[in-house]
Formats: C-alpha cells, structure tokens, sequence
C-alpha cells in the first residue's frame, strides 16, 4: 500500500473507546497522520459508569479528554463529529459535516442497547452506555426518594421505593448492588417519612443464573452476595412488557417508577455501512487478523467486530478484548506500511470481574476464582489502575476512600430536569 | 404566636442558598418544626460556578445535597418542590404539588439573570446562576473551540474563538479571566488547526470601570490584571443588540460565537406574591427586622430583600450579606418563640473579592486593599474554608493544587446536547 508523494498514511480511527484509544496510542508520535474521530470529546471509562448513576463519582472522574490525551503526539488529530457511514471501495469516511480520506482504519464504533423489537422501552427504562445516560439514571433514583418522600398514597410510595433492573449480566449485577448499598446506607437518614433502607431492588434476569459467562459457582456467589444486600433476585424470568407504572415478567406485574435496562446490546450501525457480512446483533465478522473480506486496510475491533476464530464463538463485548484488539490492529498497520503481512489476532484471557458492593465482588481468574473482599479488592486495584490519567485515578481513590469511610456519597445532585418540568408561573 | 395542641411553632424557609441554609443550620436540632423547601435538592456555592463552566470543577464538587447538609437533626424536613406563590394573610406556601401552613416564614429565594425586557437574549447569551447553566456554558466554550478547529472559514473561525461576556461585575470579571486562562494553558496544546491562545475575550461593562462596588484603585487593578492575561476590556460601552452571529455595543458589531450574560439581576417572582412593597427590580422592601410590614413572622432576606436601613442604599447581592441575615432572622424566629421582640438586623462588612485568575484578583478589606498574589491567596482561603462539607472541600483544594501545578483542568467534557443535534441516521 503506497500513500501519496512522500506524505505518511493516513490512518482513521472511528470510536474511543477502550478498543480505539488503545489503537491511537500504539500509533500516536508514530509516521502516520493519525485521525481519531468520535460524537464525544472523551474518553469514557464505561466500568464505572454505574458509579455515576448511583452518585458515587462524578461524570468529569470517570472521563478523560481525547485531546488531551493525546495532545504530545503532533501526529494526532482528533475530530469530534457524527460518522454516518463508510464506504470502503473509495476509502471515504462520511461524518455530519466533512468526508475524510483513508488508507488505513479501524472502525472501533461498539454497540449501545438493544430492547429487543421493544424501543417503546428505551424511554420507560433507559440504559447505562453514556455520561448522559448515568446522570438520567442518578436522578431518576434521587427523584424516586424524593417522590416516595412527600407522595400521601402508600401505592404511589411502594412503587417509587421499587428499583427494577432488568438483565443480570455484569452491568445489571453492579446496578442493583449499588443502588441497594445506597437506600441501604448512604440515603437511610436523609428521609423523615419514608425509610429509604426498606427499598426493593429487583434483579429480572432471563437465563437460569446470572453472569451467564462466569463459571457456575461465581454466579451462586453473586447471587447470594446480592441477597445479603436485600436485593431480590428472579432469574428464570422473561420480561415481557414495560409501562410508565411497572415491569410485567412472565405472569407478574411489578409496580415500579424506576427501570433499568441492562439486557441487550446491539452493534453500531457504522458496521452495516460496510460491504461485509454482520451476525444476528450487527457486528461484523471480521477474518482472522481483525480485517474484513477483501480489505486488508480495514480493521473492525471490539464490541462492533464478531471474532470468533479463537474459540468458535464471538469474543466476549468486554473492554479487555477490545484493548488487546486496538494494539494489535495498529501493530497491524505498521507493519503493512513496512510492507510486512499482518498478523492473526490472538486474544489472551486473564480473567473478568464484576462488583457487587462494599466488600462484595467476583473475579474469574482462570486458574482460580474469588469471592467477596479478596474479589473486591482485585476488581479496586485493576479499575485503578487502568483508569485513564492520573489525576482521576488519585480523585477516585479519594472519593472511595470516604464513601468507604463514611458511606456518604457526594454526587447525590439531581441536575436538569427537574427544572425544566416545573418552571414558576411567572 | 401559638402553634397547635403542644406542637413546636411550624417555621418554613424557602430556599437554601446561603441565606436559607444558615437560617436552617440555626434552627435544625432546636425546638421548632422545620421546613426547607428549594427546587434543587442540593446547596450551591454559587461563588465557584464559574469554574465549572470553564471546566475546572465538576457539579458535584461545589454542590452539596440539603438533605445530607441537615440529615443529623429530626426537627427538619426538606422537601424537593417549586414554590408557586406565599400567601401571608392565611400563612399558606404553594408549591406545585402541595400547600404547607406555617407560623413562621423565612423567604430567601434569591435573584437570577435580568435582560432589561430583552428576553430573547436569555438563550443567545447564558448567564451564570445555576449547574445546568455553568454545565451549559462550559459546553457552548468548549464546542467553540471545537469548531473553530474543524471549519476551513476564515471568518467563522473568528467568530467561535471570540468570547464576549456582558457585565463587568465579579462574575464578569471571573468568567472573562478564567476563559482567557483556559484558552491560553489548559487548551493551548490541544489542537491542531488552530492556536486557542489566540482567542479573543472582550468584557463588555456599562458603567466607567469594572467591579463598580469596588474602590476606584481595585477597579483599575482589576482592569490591568485582565489586560495583562490578554482580555480587551471595553468600559462605558452599552450592548444594543446580540443576536446568534454577534454582539452590537454602541456603534460595533463584534461577530462572536459565545456570549455570556453577566449583566443583570431580578429578584425572584415569589417576592411579588407577597403583598409587600418591592423595588425597581423586584426585591422586597424589609422593615429593618427583616420582616415586611404588618407580619412579623415573615422575613424576607439575602437578594430578595432591599434592606436599605443601615446605609440608605440597599445592601449589595453577595453571600456574606445572604449568610448574616439568614442567621438573624433564625434567631430573631427563636427570640419571638420565647416571647422576646426579635431586633434589627445590621451588616457587618469585612470586605469583597474578587478572582481574575492564577495570581490575580483584588480584594477590598476595608482596612485595606490587596491585588494580585496576595488578594488571590486571601480569595482562595476564604473560599476554601466556606465551601460546604468538608469531602468537597479536600476535593476542591486537590483539583486546584493540580490545576496550578501542570495547567490542566480535567473537567473539559462536552456533555448532553452534542449528541442529541447529530443523531447517527440510522
């Protein structure tokens, strides 16, 4: 592949994510003119999200701007706008207001929620993706306590004090821990007329255990984890319509106010833009060195691509295999503009983790499994660590350090909305 | 006064700025039963809003929720709710969705932006009163720069990297420094395609000179400190239009992107529904116990009040005002309780600062009169000690300590509205 008279490649990174910001660094202060675009101006640590939403962290914690992340490498250009498609025979990639140009890219655009058919339910039970969508979630909770706080109707308080999470997978598991750990201990004496520990969280999941990808006994243990907390868990259970008053699953019907939707995924569409062949969610099936057919300058990594050269299943949508991906899809690159042959990708598994609350976590480590604090201290110290910045990670240390001290969480702040529904009359 | 059967006396404040919040710290834990009502759940401090618009601090750094602040005493309820109109002579409080009784009152609902009649200003040009707008304002800057970086017209160019703020008050001053900071450190490395240090902030003032509360030599000093980080400060300059590409002063059009509002106050419309006499711009004419004429078990304090009994002006719009009178009418409230005549309120005024940047600000403390390092020092002490909770206060001071040391400012997220104008097609 030659570039034009004497100028580097022009390389184009759709997404960063965990998958793209990977693949930007490894290519960052490198000859290439490296472009890196993406609908947000940072770099989101999606691990944490749930803390956002249950008013642990805030959104400025757990985000970290691409420009400045990148800001040594003079190589780097960084555009924040809409990709609306690619089309792969011209090397075109289309944005909201410009077209750049290609000769290598890495599509790294993930998925968001899936309501399965349902999008009438987006609205009913947003889902944890965004900063935007964390911070709708923190005020939907705060609200409800607000709501169950002043309402005179025993009813109308019963089910603003029921939390229903929908889908136990590790997002689901982290939710409902989290926002019992919070009626439990951080909002308990903030109420005078309600008691906000007598709070129901209701976990609906429709597999018969959750974390369907850990081994079996780590799913008992976060099952029996979350009992400790008080939170209800019903796997086994298909949910099969969401109202403005509740959840209905199987033949029982909820009363709730505040839904969580955590179940389904789906790629992005940037996938279907592409000339090449997507699974039944929207990702694309990429071939053995991350590329797809007919178009060794494209590589498709993390959540967006299906790779399933490894073991004959799709890796799983977790940031791990995203990240192992990025590097090696700008090794990739380098080594086609030294004009070498790229490489297999290879994903090597250390394991997963999932938090439950104070204490309580489960970490899959392959040659053996944990429970509990030892689990919840391995899940503090590997989301440290990897937590972009250091700045961030010294703030977040902090704010666990005193929410751990004191269970006080400082974010409780209920932003927006609020305002805007109840303007004064004059 | 008598409250029912045995019961304490029934005392609503409404509002928790800081005049709310140290009348309710005064009364919480004493023998009366208390009511806070305020339409956010939290307590802002409103002096370092200014640094989360200019991506410094996070919302939750300088925001602190009421239910938290008072949870340790049972004599106190908040409740979440907008305040419809007071009605003294039945001693009734509407909000929304409820009407408390009292038997005794405290109104502190503040001010918030005036257009003198043009309202249609209010979306051109933001103020700074509340999160969402600082949120607001952060975004607009931010994406300035951000198209500024990606258009190819000279012209528009321009116009996104020129910031007019109207109104050369503290919080004119404040904004218009801490913009030029940004752009001149935190931003500088950032792009490609644009230098951000060549952004142009012009403050607009009306009157002679800036800080108009201020003694002439602070103004001036203010003046040349703002020159020396690059402002162009115009004084004796009146706006006659803004419109989306500009602002018309005099007889200039500046075309500029971003405008900030910084210009005008209104007190609160509960004011009005008092039957009381209020002044030019909607402040409530107190006697000089607070209370307003023939009921002394209503108090009207901070910047809805116009206490003019002290110095034949009325007292400025400024926290330490808000916080002296909060905690006289509280205890004005428990000398009536007791059967004592409450007293009247005097000012005790240890001075004024302002910020203009790292280094710079003036502070007038009545004895005498700081500039530069020292007042920036004295300025950021002060508000360091008053910041509300103590978690917040440590937080703050860590973001500022890596602030002052690298030049960074972590908080540079551009959040919500982006995305919601570019939806990807499909």
């Amino acid at each position: 592949m030659q570039s034009p008279a004497r100028q580097p490649p022009r390389v184009i990174i759709i997404g960063a994510g965990f998958g793209g910001l990977e693949a930007a660094k490894k290519l960052a202060c490198r000859d290439v003119r490296l472009t890196i675009i993406d609908r947000t101006n940072y770099h989101l640590f999606q691990p944490l999200l749930y803390q956002v939403a249950t008013a642990a962290l805030s959104p400025a914690d757990i985000a970290a701007p691409i420009r400045g992340i990148l800001s040594k490498c003079r190589n780097v250009d960084v555009v924040l706008a809409e990709v609306e498609s690619v089309e792969v025979e011209t090397r075109k990639v289309k944005t909201n207001d410009r077209v750049f140009d290609y000769d290598y890219l890495i599509i790294a655009t993930g998925a968001r929620h899936s309501y399965f058919g349902h999008d009438e339910w987006e609205k009913l039970a947003p889902g944890l993706k965004s900063l935007e969508d964390a911070v709708e979630l923190r005020r939907r909770i705060l609200l409800a306590f607000e709501f169950a706080e002043r309402t005179n109707d025993d009813a109308e308080r019963q089910a603003a004090m029921t939390f229903v999470v929908i889908g136990g997978g590790p997002t689901g598991v982290e939710m409902a821990g989290a926002i019992a750990e919070i009626s439990r201990y951080t909002l308990a004496k903030d109420f005078r007329h309600i008691d906000p520990s007598k709070a129901r969280v209701i976990l609906i999941e429709g597999a018969p255990r959750l974390l369907a990808a850990y081994p079996p006994d780590l799913s008992e243990s976060a099952r029996k984890q979350l009992v400790e907390l008080g939170v209800d868990v019903r796997t086994d259970a298909r949910v099969t319509d969401i109202t403005e008053s509740g959840v209905r699953y199987d033949s029982e019907f909820i009363p709730c106010r505040v839904k969580i939707w955590a179940a389904g995924n789906t790629a992005s569409f940037v996938g279907k833009t592409l000339i090449a062949p997507v699974d039944r969610v929207g990702r694309v099936i990429v071939n053995d060195d991350l590329t797809i057919p007919g178009h060794p300058e494209v590589q498709v990594i993390g959540d967006l691509a299906n790779f399933s050269h490894q073991t004959g299943e799709p890796l799983p949508g977790v940031s791990p295999v995203a990240m192992q991906q990025g590097r090696h899809a700008a090794r990739n690159i380098l080594r086609m503009i030294r004009g070498e042959k790229p490489t297999p990708f290879r994903y090597f598994d250390k394991g997963s983790m999932a938090t439950i609350g104070r204490n309580k976590a489960v970490a899959d480590l392959k040659v053996f499994h944990l429970s509990g604090l030892p689990a919840w201290l391995t899940w503090l110290f590997v989301h440290i660590i990897f937590l972009v910045g250091f700045r961030n990670r010294v703030l977040v240390l902090l704010q666990w350090a005193w929410a751990y001290l004191t269970f006080d969480k400082g974010a409780r702040l209920i932003t927006r909305n609020f305002q805007s529904e109840h303007r004064p009359p004059a």
